[in-house]
């Protein structure tokens, strides 16, 4: 099933669709050429919006976790995609360790957990999960459905190095450590300096990584590959603003989330106007590190912003493992017009490597189109896409699942790219 | 679909098959090893046979022309994979032409190049058909179906490079030559000394490739492969010997042939026994260097093979495009024991670089187990593997579908390293 945009295509953006699907040559072409000098993360996952005048990457996660969520069709394309990333990364990788996230009580978690585990199986890893949890002092299984259980191990440190006890008292040495976890709580001390290989790398994780950077690089990415197609870089791009030394209990720097919200929605309005959309425009306050939904505002005036009860107050000052919040990104909102059965659908397109391996809609019942999608406990139905990412069909519309889905696949691919870029500066 | 292996699987193969199944971490890890030191060639086919006490390859075609057989439903693993050797063979890649087989009017091996082009653009690449043929003259668009059809350019050659003339009376120069054509009439002028790339090289082609050397290589792969498996390289490896300077029409030669003959069923028998394998022994004799199935005789005993008569003899001492034979290969004969519908099934894998992308049954009804499958015409019909061949399934007996086609894939696999082996000495 491919949802319904309930608006049609602007002129703009339908061009920009049609300069994609009918100019796959020189896109591949050009992402080649990009690959050849930028290292893509291992892995990622990136929500999409589609507004029918735009169509733009929102979050760019850098621990994806819906694998679960994909369509198992195409589980040999992810099989073959970590095993391209494999032999580029760690050849000589034999065992690896994941870690994942310490919530072990959300199933949907732990069955993303099983499915990126049976990937790495398949790909032929010996792969076993290791918890930072310091609750967790000896292997545990945790059953994800009637017929698959997975195990939780604790992690062994011994000088520079990761371990887990086997039963018969001998050791399990991990080549390289799978991180799925995005060090919300920061960076565990277990696995600081270690000589074992951090895939993705440290670095990646909340504790370092900034959704403003981030997308500064999209920008710069997103304004290169507008030359290539000859349009607008608004079309593939939100605008967005960075402010820090916020603190919304206090509110100290309130003055400032009020000036930039108003420019921001300023700059939407005139964007609007030239390409005639009566809509209003709203956006978007997030964490500018940090994860999960928790955190995020959506305001179509500043006055909406700082007359916050106390609920909201908290809420926005609060994220993930209980770090507050100082800095957000202040982020143009992107209408979703993607509907199933009248509900709100957002794409999210699944990468390994740079290589799209699929993706699913995240679909919410009761949530307007210009709500956060990814809120808390993920009240979401995911929908599979049907079809690969891969196949632009020059013969039919844009609308055509497997034309759609291509497009997808760029835009996400542009994400990827601008994550590649960020992360080599901090490497 | 899966055939029925009409016999039990001997002890032997079943301990074969099991430990690849479950232990396909090692086996994994042992390919990446091997690709480090050794370059897949760009494309290959793979034809196994399983007797149900032996599973090897009989041919492995560096210029496979069986595209439009595989299941349609893992075009994009084929894309991905086309990908990732485009991006390590010639990232720079845009424009590539396709050097077909010159026999223009079988539609299956047209359907096969509609295909090729078909996973080439979809990998992001211009793709246009270039024939050395010398008898195609303009543009010719050839039907394949009743909605498609493919366009046979004639070459023109400017220096060291080949390019095509467009209508507008500008040219189209490819970066990069693809060759589907396995240079059985010899290397075209045309083709030689080019600046150029051609993928894979022109010493892929039988004027220079002899199956002897490939068997050889693969031979030395087996063995190495059983060390890891601990078992007997013969499981997977069929005997073989070359001869040279015979002549059948004079009876040059023979001799020898009886004599080679004699031996290598003498040796099967012996092994035989060590199996309790009630079945005949039989040889196949093949012309060293060519392909199409012609020049290739089934025996039982060497009076077989020499009590030859006048149209057997002519078959004998040519192949494809008029080529004669002096040079055989003598093979131990497998046993085609899987049977789809009461017909003999061959299994095909195919390969892009060292990636198993699918594969497909030559399924023949009206020719015995013994009896060679790849005969002029192709009368077969093929059926699709229905699942990928990534993912073995530990769980379930070796007769699943999923877990079979997993050690065709990598009985593949070793052919392909055997061929990369084979053509990196030549280079």
């Amino acid at each position: 099933m491919i949802p319904i945009l309930k608006t049609d295509l602007s002129s703009e953006l339908l061009d920009l669709e049609n300069y994609i699907i009918n100019h796959s040559c020189d896109i591949e072409h050009w992402f080649r050429t990009q690959w050849l000098e930028h290292t893509a993360p291992f892995y990622a996952s990136v929500d999409l919006r589609n507004s029918g005048f735009k169509l733009t990457p929102v979050d760019t996660n850098l621990f994806p976790g819906g694998f679960n969520n994909l369509n198992p069709d195409f589980a040999p394309l992810t099989i073959q995609a970590i095993s391209v990333a494999i032999e580029k990364i760690c050849p000589d990788a034999w065992r690896v360790l994941i870690i994942p996230e310490n919530h072990t009580r959300n199933k949907f978690y732990l069955k993303n957990i099983f499915e990126l585990t049976e990937i790495l199986k398949n790909s032929g890893l010996e792969v076993r999960i290791g918890s930072v949890d310091t609750s967790i002092l000896e292997p545990t299984n945790i059953d994800i459905d009637e017929n698959h259980f997975i195990t939780i191990e604790p992690i062994d440190k011994r000088e520079d190095f990761l371990f887990l006890k086997n039963k018969d008292g001998s050791e399990f040495i991990p080549c390289s450590i799978i991180l799925n976890n995005d060090l919300s709580g920061g960076v565990p001390e277990k696995i600081k300096n270690l000589g074992q290989q951090i895939i993705p790398p440290i670095n990646a994780g909340w504790p370092t990584r900034r959704k403003s950077s981030h997308f500064q690089y999209y920008s710069q990415v997103a304004k290169e590959f507008s030359l290539l197609t000859n349009s607008d870089p608004w079309l593939i791009n939100p605008l967005s603003e960075k402010l820090d030394n916020l603190n919304f209990s206090s509110g100290e720097g309130e003055d400032r989330l009020v000036e930039t919200i108003d420019r921001l929605l300023h700059q939407i309005q005139k964007k609007y106007n030239e390409y005639n959309i009566s809509q209003d425009p709203y956006v978007v306050i997030k964490a500018n590190a940090g994860t999960y939904g928790m955190g995020v505002m959506t305001v179509k005036s500043s006055s909406e912003a700082i007359n916050l009860n106390r609920k909201m107050k908290k809420k926005m000052s609060v994220i993930k493992e209980g770090m507050s919040v100082s800095e957000v990104l202040v982020q143009e909102g992107i209408h979703t017009e993607e509907k199933i059965n009248e509900a709100v659908a957002e794409p999210v397109v699944y990468m390994i490597d740079h290589f799209v391996i699929g993706g699913f809609y995240r679909v919410h019942t009761s949530k307007g189109k210009d709500e956060n999608l990814n809120s808390p406990g993920m009240h979401f139905a995911p929908v599979a896409f049907e079809t690969s990412c891969l196949m632009p069909d020059q013969g039919r519309p844009c609308h055509d699942k497997a034309n759609r889905f291509y497009a997808y696949g760029v835009i996400a691919r542009l994400s990827m790219l601008a994550a590649a870029k960020e992360l080599s500066v901090k490497e």
